[in-house]
């Protein structure tokens, strides 16, 4: 069912224990049911040189790096993500689902120095120049979304190490950027059950890759 | 006599075997046999995280990162650097004499491909934004540098993997930089035995540090 068919881009943001890789993962399974070629991918990371630069970033002291370099680092690893795995698999008509994106650069670095907003952005359009088609933001009262996370086995490194005050500053950041972003940014309520928010983004999805929904 | 005194910031450039790495070291060593507070650095590398980036892009497959992503990670690098080794020293005072900074990105890389080279200036302005006091392009006949290069032990990776032609072209970018930026580059003749050529770069560098030259 792939050739012909026009690659789609969807990408997934939200605040921790949101449950957005949990959905990313449930609609890569309804989409492949219904016959879709789907590519599953995350950031930072998805090809192997992001991999390494994902490590080179994350592991060690956390401030062994400026802001600045580590806005340079996450763009490589970008670029490669680009290169080696999203192209591609739109070139070759398939559904791209990504587990946080540009996105998630903007709103963390924003939120940890004002100035660092226009600096991703002229990053972003220098060496990446490419939005996604649809982006889903699961969005959760942070208490709920900490509750979770705490629940769960192999947590995602530093990006958790944040109390409740900056977990509620980035689930309004990531609601800010839905505001700027209106004609791709989708907003779904992630504080019901994982089925009905799954119901939920299949059928936001299946709408925008103009495809029958199965809700 | 340190205290005081402004820093100032000094690269040398010229292609392999041209004895730019030779001549750094011996200027830091009559430098500092004035009384000179000197950083001897280089490039890609020079901080501790510039050297982790620096193995992250010259070891393994060659082609494994795009010349994009490349020219991202070495400006990470560099910023890393900047940020570590050579920021801290100019504001101290030192003179910070560097093996290779960003004339050589601009040279490899416009070589490469003439559309880079405006990617390289654009990164550059956003990210680095600082020139060289002075650059000392250590200038000669390809055909006799690539004998010195052999004659060596412990080459510089994959910056030596090239051939007669391939050094004629970057030869010619160099000096192309330096009738580009006739302020800070001094071209000097590194065809002469090294005493006479470290007595000229002494000459010239002391010249632009307001120093009396001891040739």
């Amino acid at each position: 069912m792939t050739s012909g068919q026009r690659g789609v881009f969807v990408t997934f943001e939200g605040i921790d224990g949101s449950g957005k890789s949990t959905q990313a993962r449930l609609l890569a399974d309804a989409l492949r049911a219904q016959g879709r070629d789907v590519v599953l991918t995350r950031e930072p990371g998805g090809s192997p040189g992001a991999e390494e630069i994902r490590r080179l970033v994350l592991e060690g002291d956390p401030d062994r790096w400026s802001a600045e370099t580590e806005i340079l680092l996450f763009t490589a690893a970008r670029r490669d993500h680009l290169e080696r795995t999203i192209e591609p698999a739109l070139a070759a008509g398939q559904v791209v689902l990504c587990d946080r994106f540009a996105d998630s650069t903007r709103m963390y670095q924003g939120l940890s120095r004002g100035d660092l907003r226009a600096l991703v952005d002229q990053l972003h359009r220098l060496m990446i120049a490419r939005e996604p088609d649809l982006t889903v933001l699961i969005d959760m009262d942070p208490e709920v979304g900490l509750a979770r996370a705490k629940g769960r086995q192999g947590t995602e490194e530093r990006f958790e190490d944040f109390g409740p005050a900056l977990q509620r500053q980035m689930r309004a950041g990531f609601l800010a950027l839905a505001a700027e972003f209106p004609d791709r940014f989708r907003v779904i309520d992630g504080a019901r059950p994982l089925d009905a928010v799954a119901a939920d983004v299949l059928a936001t999805v299946g709408a925008a890759l103009d495809m029958p929904a199965h809700g």
